[in-house]
């Protein structure tokens, strides 16, 4: 026997898709979309529509924006002397929210990953070279993930730019502020060891 | 400065009103949305504005319903003598998974709180009764919540009901099954015992 009606169970499948929603979760959700004023609903999906319809990738570093240029590359207080490589347009809101940074991005979406079949060709690495070219770029920060991964596309990316005399570097890694030492992996441990600096 | 694209944070901002979606969580939803294939997206703001465009109470018992009537009060296979009387249309679902139940249903949508200022005129108690005057309904089963709003409303509507002469039986208080009775409150251990049974 089916306990909802059609329309109820089809917005349950939906939400089931979300990730970190489960059939308990999108129950909740849909009753609760349900029972919120049709108002609140309406703006819901106009707002899931209008992400689909007016977000692009910026024209210069692929992050998300709804014109042309997204809000960092349109700024002209931005210092255009440095470009921070991400992998992904989360990371930028991460940078950004730190306040620590004034220069460019350029968003890869993805990192080079030979096991799930990912090479350099298929993230937005070729996008990089004329901006570095063109521009009055200085250095080039490699910010991709601290994992095998963001390792591999850092040290790729830093090899292609070697040629052009630009300078490239790697955000620290270490211990994270506020962890323990006791409970820190011994990776990360060794990293923090190598990097140490004279106080 | 404003982190996000306007069509993004407009997003973001409705993700966060739904019930346990915090701004980290909305803003993982609103990147998988982005992410997402469009017909996905699409989809989903359908099936929300479907459910609010479709589902209306059912005409009898409240139920939620896109037809005139919900598929228990128009299935002829239930048994007409019985009502069940519950807060929310999941606790319908919850008795449905039971597969014990096969009588009708009451949707009373709320129960009575004096605390929040809901009184018996604020939830559907009125609807109940031409349902029973008319009906050939011999047993109303009252299953409200376990709580203080739950009872005072199960006790309200047993003494409404007491003149009609039809049975109104109240579900049973005790432990929970695969409950551990050293863990067990004073008041479910009490009423468990005041609920005990030959065998």
């Amino acid at each position: 026997m089916e306990y909802y009606a059609q329309p109820i169970s089809k917005l349950i499948g939906r939400l089931t898709k979300l990730p970190g929603v489960g059939p308990k979760t999108a129950q909740r959700l849909a009753f609760y979309i349900m029972e919120a004023p049709k108002q609140e609903a309406e703006e819901l999906a106009l707002a899931i529509n209008e992400v689909k319809d007016k977000i692009r990738y910026c024209s210069v570093c692929n992050n998300l924006t709804e014109n042309e240029l997204c809000n960092i590359c349109s700024n002209s207080e931005r210092n255009t002397s440095t470009i921070c490589i991400v992998e992904s347009p989360k990371d930028i809101i991460a940078m950004e929210k730190t306040g620590e940074y004034k220069g460019l991005y350029h968003v890869l979406h993805g990192s080079i990953s030979p096991m799930e079949g990912i090479g350099p060709e298929d993230i937005k690495i070729k996008e990089l070279l004329p901006r570095i070219k063109d521009g009055d770029v200085e250095e080039v920060i490699l910010a991709t993930d601290p994992n095998v991964e963001g390792e591999a596309t850092a040290m790729y990316i830093a090899r292609l730019l070697n040629p052009l005399g630009v300078t490239t570097s790697r955000i620290a890694h270490g211990l994270p502020v506020g962890g323990d030492l006791e409970y820190a992996d011994e990776v990360t441990l060794s990293k923090a060891l190598e990097g140490r600096k004279e106080v």
